[in-house]
């Protein structure tokens, strides 16, 4: 059955992927996004379809009477990457909190299924390793990635109440670390600056040792996690972690990808930022067994050819920081 | 100086107290309360004083253009037991985040000093056993207290991005368990009702076994912790546990309540609600190093009988239920 869906952060990065996933099934999609860290290219293809319409809107206001008739909603709007999401930590926060109770709202009113870009974030720096659904977090509340770390914790509480009080039917995904095509190369996560600095010529910025480590995940198996999430029959509400549990410090995900690009750029150090999380991997034992045997299946090597193909062929003069 | 002071919460148990100091002080006082969990009873000899001004408000509505010339706020508006915060957990957690997001754009507007009446259930159900400042916490985000731990962890988190951001002078205390004279008899607290339960010949109900501990703070410490919190010339914003660490189990209060007061009255045992912490005792160094040498100086069984003699003198026929 075609359904009528409504993806906030659809300009984003995995916003858009989920959008391409979305509009080729057949799907209605209207796509709700600010730009605040996205340009229009990743959706120029879609805007000529039929079945995409887009709202420039920011979430922190309403949207209703904009839309109706809806069946699913993808909440994903937010800054993700940390220099983004400090540049201005109060929007941050209500964007998390106003911007989630206005879709709560929408998902009630329409009687819709809502599904929320959750984080690992949400686990902090974490002391239990790997880390668990049932993982309650290590999160510094007055620290300065609080805005994004608490901020996706209150989503949370909020739609669990609205669960509870209006049965909103609610999907709540914790992402980690995932990367991949449509990335914003100046949005400052990794992934997208070391590949970015390769190609520019520039020095890649190791932070701290390079000790700490990440799970990255391709974009393609958490669109594929997200979409049987929200379209699982099981009235399975989550959380649910979606990561790839393949871990990998900073500093070999560095070598790798000096490995895979020709070019004589060198590691150079910065600081750690503060609170940053020295380790992170998922459980996805419950994604297996509530989403039909989910697995990632892109595994870093793979993941970062792809990676490098797309943004080889943008032209960086296009793009400027964010920050 | 005679300052203008906003208390939000200002007719409920502590909010009522912290604006009777206030006023003896020669300060004047504009209390903002939408009778959420209070009864006009509380304020009703102030409301006669010249320096004392009323506003029945919700803060989750903005106070601007309704208050000016202000030089200090308390927030303590907020429900704060149990079942009356889970009454209604999204305005609950509305009143932590939009009342607080409002006060601050007040605090700022005013060139104000905020202080929020932030909790020891920001520790969750601790691990780290007692508790200082720096302990993380230990809280389910999609639990039924969420609503409340979760709400008073972000506006934490908004409270610093505005000082970051804005430089608003920000004052934070993390209290713990507090009870004495003003509370409501029904408000569903263990003091209170074991109290107001004797008085009405109930049996006293015990929560679970009765072996997990809290410590009791009478009031009178906590107003002048957060006096001082509040005026301290040192510029220190906390977090600032104030709480008395002398730590007793449920057993042992109501064994202690039955002593001192003569009735028939019984123990009872009731389902341990989900998520009850087992165990809170702050460490009180910081209030020590940062506020004058505060520590309580009321202990336990002071404070009951003082607590006793003030519900005593209550009709109890003048009280209903919230919930
Ligand atoms: N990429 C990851 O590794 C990762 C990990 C965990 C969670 N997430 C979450 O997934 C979602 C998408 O992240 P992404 O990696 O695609 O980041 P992104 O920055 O590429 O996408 C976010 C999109 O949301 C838009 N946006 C931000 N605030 C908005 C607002 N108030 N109103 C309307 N639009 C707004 C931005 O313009 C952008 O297009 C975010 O919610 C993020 O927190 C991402
Ligand atoms: N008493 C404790 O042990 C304790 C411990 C930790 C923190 N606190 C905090 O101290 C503050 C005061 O608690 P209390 O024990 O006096 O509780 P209380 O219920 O007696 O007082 C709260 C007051 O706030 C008012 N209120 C609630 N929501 C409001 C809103 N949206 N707009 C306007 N007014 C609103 C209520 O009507 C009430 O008068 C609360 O913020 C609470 O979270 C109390
Ligand atoms: O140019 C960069 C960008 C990030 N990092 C580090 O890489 C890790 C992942 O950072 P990212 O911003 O991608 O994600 P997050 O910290 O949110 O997991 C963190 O330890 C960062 O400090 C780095 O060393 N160099
Ligand atoms: O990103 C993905 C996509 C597919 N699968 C696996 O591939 C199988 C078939 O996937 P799906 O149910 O989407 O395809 P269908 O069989 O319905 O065409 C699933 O059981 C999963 O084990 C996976 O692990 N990750
Ligand atoms: O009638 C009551 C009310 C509370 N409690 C218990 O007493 C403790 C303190 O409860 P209160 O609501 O006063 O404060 P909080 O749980 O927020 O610390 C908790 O373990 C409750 O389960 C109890 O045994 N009987
Ligand atoms: O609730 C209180 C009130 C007072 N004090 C102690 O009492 C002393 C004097 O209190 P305060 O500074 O308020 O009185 P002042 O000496 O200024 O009249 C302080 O140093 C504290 O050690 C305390 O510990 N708790």
């Amino acid at each position: 059955m075609t359904k009528r869906i409504v993806v906030t952060g659809g300009a984003g990065f995995i916003g858009s992927n989920i959008c391409r996933r979305l509009v080729n099934e057949g799907h209605h999609v209207i796509c709700v996004d600010n730009f605040q860290s996205s340009r229009k290219e990743n959706i120029e293809e879609l805007l000529k379809l039929d079945n995409f319409e887009f709202i420039e809107h920011d979430i922190i206001n309403s949207l209703e009477g904009k839309v109706t008739g809806i069946n699913q909603i993808y909440n994903l709007a937010c800054a993700a990457s940390p220099p983004v999401y400090q540049k201005d930590p109060i929007h941050t926060l209500e964007t998390c909190f106003i911007g989630m109770s206005n879709m709560l709202k929408l998902a009630r009113a329409n009687n819709a299924t809502i599904l929320q870009a959750s984080t690992s974030e949400v686990y902090g720096d974490p002391l239990v390793h790997p880390q668990p659904e049932s993982y309650r977090g290590n999160v510094n509340p007055i620290g300065i990635r609080a805005c994004y770390d608490e901020g996706k914790r209150i989503t949370e509480t909020l739609m669990f109440d609205y669960h509870r009080a209006y049965n909103v039917d609610i999907r709540v995904a914790r992402i980690f670390n995932t990367y991949g095509p449509w990335m914003h190369p100046y949005d400052g996560r990794v992934v997208s600056n070391f590949i970015r600095q390769v190609l520019m010529g520039e020095d890649l910025t190791i932070y701290g040792t390079g000790s700490q480590t990440r799970s990255f995940q391709y974009i393609d198996d958490l669109v594929e996690g997200l979409y049987r999430l929200m379209n699982n029959d099981k009235g399975f509400h989550g959380p649910c972690n979606l990561g790839n549990p393949n871990e990998f410090t900073i500093k070999e995900l560095a070598d790798l990808v000096i490995e895979k690009m020709p070019g004589s750029t060198k590691l150079i150090h910065k600081e750690l930022p503060s609170d940053d999380p020295t380790q992170r991997k998922p459980v996805i034992e419950t994604a297996a067994a509530q989403l039909n045997g989910w697995e990632p299946k892109i595994q870093l090597k793979e993941g970062l050819d792809k990676t490098i193909a797309y943004f080889s062929g943008l032209n960086m003069s296009d793009y400027k920081p964010f920050v």
